[in-house]
């Protein structure tokens, strides 16, 4: 019998035209069978979203690389995921990765991050699934200098999958060769939510984000802030489950009637 | 020493026009002074989306009610809270509530929740928040029947707030007066993602996505969705960092080097 090569479905959430989502396809075809299906746009900052009351698109784009096949969603990461595998791919994928994100998610960035939306929608569809995010914002990033630990998280995702409801938030220092891999937990912290003021050309005032992540916790050890300022690659196991299971006893107290 | 009143902030995902975020202003505002801020436009299925490359305006509207503000802003639920936060509340409200959601948030459905977005921002900002949704997508949902059980979880929590990194998401049965109160977790469970799909005039293919949840224990009774089928009011409550902690030694010894 022959043997089936995996399966692999890319995403992202800086579309189709960022080039990290090409990096990350040049990391993983050695791998299996690719197909990345990707946002027409932009889509940082989105989170889960999904489209609920519109219309979605399938494009096939050329491919100039065998054994790739790219196309895109006029919508949002998790739509791509959903639409992927309900249209587009052949059977289940072995695995979801998504990526390779231009920016941080580090810490609580998950909570927004479109890159994770489309790992949380794979991981909820029972497929292993993990997001990679280079921590830095520009287009013109230097991938080359992790590419080697992308491929290897991937390859020990595909061999031996996740547990069941998790997935992996990976992020790379950005400019170094990374140390290694560090598994760790998020680091606890929080936006300032700045925004500037302007006024527009009637004088009507306009607000736009900025801001900047305050870690709560800059000292402790065991989270990805900190390995990821010792220049490892940081690997925190994600759940699709966010029930705070420790308060559940206290609250029925207090709630239940 | 006069008293000052609780302030109250509230938002939605179904916008300033849906008359739950009206029902719940009229639940609470005995116990404080309510600020709505409120997306223009509806926007269910947007999760902790924000808007991070485009401005936001923030319209004030004209309120029938003495002692409760209205605005709206153009953009996402999460919008709503942070620029709430930066440009319209005069101080840090002490507690942040959202809905009341036409529509269930109940299992899995938290992950896609604009409802539970802005809960969660309200929460990571340390703001005791919940997030109201009735099981009932109508526009014209009868609320009546559990007012009463929605000014009691506000006030309790306005009075003791909540564990750090801790927001409820409360759901509520339609068309019953609720049998009590119950904390539990949520239920596991996934979405079918069906499409429907269509041709467009020109003959091309587009999707809508349907499809409908899939209880993965049905028979559990921790659950929210077990609660709900016995007429109860869940409360499930939810933490903002996912790390699946427990996950965590057994990936390390798979991934650290």
């Amino acid at each position: 019998m022959e043997n089936i090569r995996p399966l692999i479905l890319i995403t992202n959430d800086d579309s189709i035209n960022a080039p990290g989502i090409h990096q990350l396809a040049d990391c993983v075809r050695s791998l299996g069978d690719v197909y990345v299906v990707a946002p027409e746009n932009p889509h940082s900052g989105q989170s889960a979203a999904l489209t609920v009351g519109g219309p979605l698109r399938i494009t096939e784009l050329p491919s100039q690389t065998d054994g790739v096949r790219l196309f895109t969603v006029n919508g949002t990461p998790v739509d791509c995921v959903k639409l992927a595998l309900h249209a587009i791919v052949p059977r289940i994928p072995d695995a979801v990765f998504s990526g390779i994100n231009h920016g941080s998610n580090s810490g609580i960035n998950v909570t927004y991050s479109g890159t994770m939306g489309a790992v949380l929608e794979a991981c909820m569809q029972g497929i292993p699934a993990v997001g990679f995010s280079l921590l830095h914002h520009s287009l013109k990033a230097d991938f080359s200098l992790s590419t080697a630990f992308v491929a290897t998280i991937a390859a020990q995702v595909l061999a031996k999958g996740l547990p069941k409801g998790v997935c992996l938030n990976v992020n790379i220092p950005a400019k170094v060769i990374p140390e290694g891999i560090k598994v760790c937990r998020a680091t606890t912290g929080h936006w300032t939510d700045e925004y500037k003021r302007y006024l527009d050309p009637m004088g009507v005032p306009f607000y736009w984000l900025t801001g900047h992540f305050v870690n709560e916790e800059p000292n402790a050890e065991d989270t990805d802030e900190y390995w990821l300022k010792c220049r490892y690659i940081s690997v925190v196991p994600v759940s699709t489950d966010q029930t705070a299971k420790d308060a559940i006893k206290d609250l029925a107290e207090r709630f239940d009637s």
